[in-house]
């Protein structure tokens, strides 16, 4: 059924499309993830996102102990809807459908809950990731020594305060990028851009499968099919009449 | 008596400070440089000079053929005053003292004129810099094929229009960052971040003499002791009026 629907939709994209759905599947990794934990500004949030979708990663996590993520599409170019985004959510937050500019006050009792933190790393580490925490601390490697053959979850932390104490707990190792002058950090979407970009390159470079199973590939192609359709929704109501009607004339 | 004065000057500065100038002179490289060719955003523009002086870079061109460049100084993270910054400006834009917010209006017949452009590129070219435009156009390379051998400036154009024609066509190659996803570009300053990175390290890599100068060194060791010192000003006027008072003692 959802091959004849890929199928049935796949009709309604130029030849152009589909061969660059083809290459891009062809490059899309699992084996790096980035994860933001309670980024502010939604500037950063959003050029991380886009960085990220360049870099050809498909999973990108997003913790919000104690801020909403925000998005802003001027910036992102639209490369969320190319993404799988998984939000781990501080119950402190309450609903996800809450205004997306809220951001609510921190009970003191509770300011030191991490638990989005918690369950996103601990779910991650289950998963075979080995997690970075991005933090110029002296235990930290550098990135160049970032080793590729293992999947990598890299945590970039808040503009303001950096990763949270969990996040450094949790993490099998912190990261730095190396840095060469009087400067002495890099503002955050930079600092993503920078760590992906080579570690994503060292990977593509290595012998280590990173590519997707034929399975991922199958899932991620109907996806973006639907979302490089205008009227995707209206496409598969049309399709499924059309397969109950045929599948009604061939009972009579 | 430069000499003089640098030893001076170092007596205000602690162990701490005098050594990590030394250590960013150790690391400090004029090989590659950046050249920004009207930047409209301050945010972007700021952010491409911390990059810059991050990866030890200490030469940056500003061309300002349309746009005044900008620079917000929260975002810059102030790394513009240890850079050696030459600006390029259009006669179109007048004196360089004008209102930093101000942009003039592009006469029909001068609008094509990127005589700042021209100005910079062929001063760098003397110097003996291999020129790249960073585009994405279909003759570039792509950046891990840049030779790091050869000194390198390299072009980032404005955020809406990219390189100007005059860049692309002076430029001795073009040069795009690879890209995986369904996004098309980066940012301006995430591309800048990526490129600088990318290539100091590689440079650092290699065994080709990418430092300064013993006589660079000197030069701006004192620029940058002076720029260490709050006071500096009024040290240099301490230190020459107790250099002439000696002066005349030893003529009496």
């Amino acid at each position: 059924m959802t091959e004849g629907l890929l199928q049935y939709l796949e009709n309604f994209l130029t030849d152009q499309r589909k061969n660059r759905i083809e290459a891009i599947l062809a490059n899309r990794t699992r084996r790096v993830t980035l994860v933001l934990e309670d980024l502010v500004d939604p500037h950063n949030a959003s050029a991380c996102l886009r960085s990220a979708e360049a870099c050809g990663i498909q999973d990108v996590h997003i913790v919000e102990n104690r801020h909403n993520f925000q998005v802003k599409t001027g910036v992102s170019m639209g490369s969320a809807r190319w993404l799988t985004i998984r939000r781990y959510r501080s119950e402190l937050l309450g609903a996800a459908d809450q205004s997306p500019m809220a951001t609510l006050p921190i009970l003191d009792s509770l300011a030191e809950s991490n638990d989005a933190t918690t369950r996103c790393l601990s779910d991650l580490r289950e998963k075979g990731y080995r997690i970075y925490a991005t933090s110029p601390h002296e235990n930290s490697i550098e990135l160049p020594e970032l080793d590729p053959s293992v999947p990598a979850a890299i945590v970039f932390g808040s503009e303001k305060d950096g990763i949270s104490g969990t996040a450094r707990q949790m993490a099998d190792q912190c990261l730095r990028i190396p840095m060469y002058g009087f400067t002495e950090s890099y503002n955050i979407s930079v600092s993503a851009a920078i760590t992906l970009y080579d570690v994503t390159m060292r990977m593509r470079n290595s012998t280590y499968n990173w590519h997707l199973s034929d399975k991922e590939k199958e899932e991620l192609r109907l996806l973006w099919v639907r979302q490089s359709l205008r009227r995707s929704e209206f496409l598969e109501k049309q399709f499924r009449r059309e397969q109950n009607a045929s599948t009604h004339t061939m009972d009579d």
